[in-house]
């Protein structure tokens, strides 16, 4: 067996099904592979961005790593923004890098690049394959590396010699690391902290922010008075009706600080004491309050959910998990299109059971206030900060759960890094419904651009803020990527849009033109 | 004066003009500084690609460096790609890539990461600005990095923080090293080797394909019979009526051994010894036959020009330069849309003083052929292997040269990494005609499928080479984009199509629905 069939055998074996694939000449006799081992389902992208930030969305929702597969340090570059973004979703991705045959490296060909030094920002575990008597291993490890905990990128280099030499051998899984359990000395001070009589907030994230972790935080908070926040840009939220309500820390800083002003215990659970998403000249960078203890209840690798229910156990043992009633849904909207209305309509319309994929930005304000009372769905946010990243994070839920309805909400200016993601939405005939808000401008540079006191805003600066002129037109994009999009005028019509393509099955766009709200 | 302003004035100082320029929060003051400084232009890009590759455009032309403009390390990671391809053109560029205010960088905030080691994957000359106070200095020592010789990127990181702080000041020109002149040692070697008798090719590259010297190697071929041939992928060479056609050595290994074979000396001139692009199983990854021995004239830290013009003078003191007759301008060509209609079109109708930029990948087989006898025209070419470089480096080039027309040929394949180019060209109103060969896969990978020895190519490994279905109709995305497009479907309406673009001022672009060579 070549190498490259006994690293696509050992990928599955492990558990891998789909590979996101943006393939090049040293990747081919791993594609040549897809025939022999049905159990792998190749999905091409038309960029690597596209691929790497859906492995983001499938491991999101399925808690398991896709494999990306990516064509030398260029490739592997092209893909890095949403490697990037994965990184900090702490999801699990084995990114295979393909490169130049052992022996040829040293001719210095014009691919030829130092992969390994771009893979050290996205992946503290890197391995090159040395031989194909040792792919199939490569590969099993880099699964169980990918799965953490936490999650986390592991990239795989393979050699073209080494994917095409005879030697190589299915490996069994490895044994991926079982989270942590709870930490009794860190229970004994977060549950002390609640009972203090102070101001306590219990920072939620990461794992910890599915539907049991939040059910005990909120017996936590009713029972000690605590306040819950999930941290600004979670991985993934489960929400909806019958979930308790969680709040997110804001991403403007000042907003942050009034959230957590007065507390004196904050108690992190899987993520990270709270700072500001940029400096700002003479703001403070840690939004921790003077005088507030940081506890951390559970980490990373830690069983949050578990620590969760430890502590409700412990501080709240009778009170109860669910909401005394749930938010209301908005009626449908009518009159002027706006960022406001778009979210009332959503909030409306949402079917039971959807991912949404939320890169919506300044245009997205009203998002969680209209859709808390939506019936249950999974939200999925910008992690990492880096635009580009909510197509293919659809992209790969919807690969992920073929079974339930996607949203991607994008920015214009967002929506445009990564584009492509929308031909394989149509070559796969995924259920994605996108919905592109297009406000003509990268609003949010508007925002910072007076908040990091870059006052001297004239004409020519502004002008690398704004998308345009020439309009750009969302509708023709979609359709040049074979995905059907319209272009409503009113709240009515948007309303009247969604709701169709919600009904209908595959892909569908609506491009939202409203006005910018900086 | 803050440091933002001290670097943007410091840059132009040093004869920088353009920024291409894809900017985040972090790069604010960068841009709020366009407005007091208009000797800088900004040229925003909707993706970092575009930027990086314009930015090769742009110095493959001017031979100077424009500065481009990149937020964090995922900003640089989505410019890679194009960089790793400037890197291989040797083209000057001064990446300025934003990070975070210095203090703010212990806290880990989303966007944070390790920017250094990405940046070591396409510049040896990296550098962080510390204060405001040396950002002047910084930008200056940068373009002098970037000028080399031979060019290179240089990377200057630039914290948020010492961007608004006060204290910089504007700083002069650094000198930038000279071309190293003639080492007669190497003259004496290389007039040695073509006194020999044996047969001897001559391989120029870099700096060396220009009228002077390309003229001088053709004295020298016809006095001594040795052949002249260029690298591969050159960034750039003068060609057309009156300037003595080079053959270029042959993509395919089998091809280029062929066009080497029976040679004893090979000597460079401002390239490296011939090497294979891929590897190949059982094939030799040095393309220099046995027995040859390769003799360096010039490196590309050297006067290549001067060097061959000294060799002509040593062995061909008496030869012509100019060749004997020009090659035939093609018939306007009728009938099928095909690549080598296409490619007599393209040679019937090539304006005087074009610059080409090439990546039209298999399609283009004929274009050497065809345009060799057009007039006066540059031809620059993907010279890092990665795709997705030729609309950013044709609208680099109409940056650089607003009189001249520029033609981008692209695959339909390589154009959709970098397709938002388009809009840029839009924007400025460049004189931009673009031409997607449109055969609905990745052509050069069903080719390299069977090179490499991948012989188990079913339907779902084909389906990875394939980018149809869903059929991508460019005429929509360039619409949407901004740029005016038609979709021929015959020689004869192309050839009108053709026409009106170089006609018309502003972007034009031609979809080319052409059966695939492989």
């Amino acid at each position: 067996m070549i190498g490259g069939e006994a690293l696509v055998r050992s990928l599955v074996a492990s558990g891998v099904e789909v590979v996101f694939a943006n393939p090049g000449t040293s990747e081919m006799h791993f594609v040549a592979t897809l025939d022999a081992v049905p159990e792998m389902r190749g999905v091409l992208a038309l960029f690597e961005g596209a691929a790497t930030g859906a492995a983001d969305g499938y491991a999101r929702m399925t808690g398991s790593p896709a494999a990306v597969l990516l064509h030398l340090g260029p490739g592997l570059g092209n893909g890095l923004a949403n490697l990037h973004n994965a990184r900090r979703s702490r999801a699990p991705v084995v990114a295979i890098v393909g490169d130049h045959a052992t022996y040829h490296q040293q001719y210095d060909a014009p691919l030829e690049s130092d992969i390994e030094t771009v893979a050290r920002n996205v992946s503290t575990w890197i391995r090159r394959s040395a031989r194909a008597e040792d792919a199939g291993v490569d590969a099993a490890d880099a699964v169980a590396a990918a799965h953490g905990p936490p999650g986390q990128i592991a990239t795989l280099i393979l050699p073209a010699d080494v994917s095409w030499s005879e030697g190589g051998s299915v490996a069994p899984p490895a044994q991926p690391r079982a989270r942590t359990a709870v930490r009794s000395a860190a229970l004994d001070e977060a549950a002390s902290a609640l009972r203090s009589g102070e101001r306590v907030v219990l920072l939620l994230g990461g794992s910890s922010l599915r539907e049991r972790g939040m059910r005990a935080a909120s017996r936590i908070a009713r029972a000690t008075g605590a306040d819950v926040l999930s941290e600004t840009f979670p991985a993934r939220v489960e929400r909806g009706a019958g979930i308790p309500v969680i709040e997110r820390l804001a991403y403007l800083a000042e907003m942050a600080s009034g959230q957590l002003d007065g507390a004196r215990h904050l108690i992190t659970v899987d993520t990270k004491s709270p700072v500001s998403f940029f400096a700002y000249p003479g703001r403070p960078s840690d939004l921790v309050p003077e005088g507030c203890e940081v506890l951390m209840l559970a980490g990373g690798a830690d069983d949050a959910i578990a620590a969760l229910e430890a502590l409700a156990a412990e501080v709240a043992p009778e009170a109860e998990s669910s909401p005394r009633s749930d938010p209301p849904r908005p009626e449908q909207p009518s009159g002027e299109l706006s960022a406001e209305s778009i979210a009332r309509a959503i909030g409306a319309l949402l079917p039971e059971g959807a991912v949404v994929s939320d890169e919506a930005n300044t245009s997205g304000t009203f998002l969680p206030m209209f859709t808390a009372g939506a019936p249950r769905h999974d939200w999925l946010t910008l992690t990492g900060g880096s635009i580009g990243q909510g197509l293919p994070v659809a992209l790969g839920a919807a690969i992920a759960c073929p079974d339930r309805p996607v949203l991607a909400l994008d920015a214009d200016g967002s929506a445009l890094y990564t584009l492509q993601s929308l031909w394989t939405m149509a070559r796969e005939g995924l259920d994605v419904t996108t919905i592109i808000f297009s406000n003509r401008r990268y609003a949010i540079l508007r925002m910072e651009l007076a908040r990091v006191g870059a006052t001297a805003s004239g004409r020519r600066a502004l002008e690398m803020l704004d998308i345009s002129p020439p309009e750009i037109d969302f509708v023709a994009l979609a359709g040049g990527f074979g995905v059907p999009a319209t272009r409503p005028d009113s709240a009515d019509s948007f309303v009247a849009d969604l709701e169709r393509a919600f009904a209908e099955p595959g892909p569908h766009l609506i491009e939202a033109v409203i006005p910018s709200l900086f």
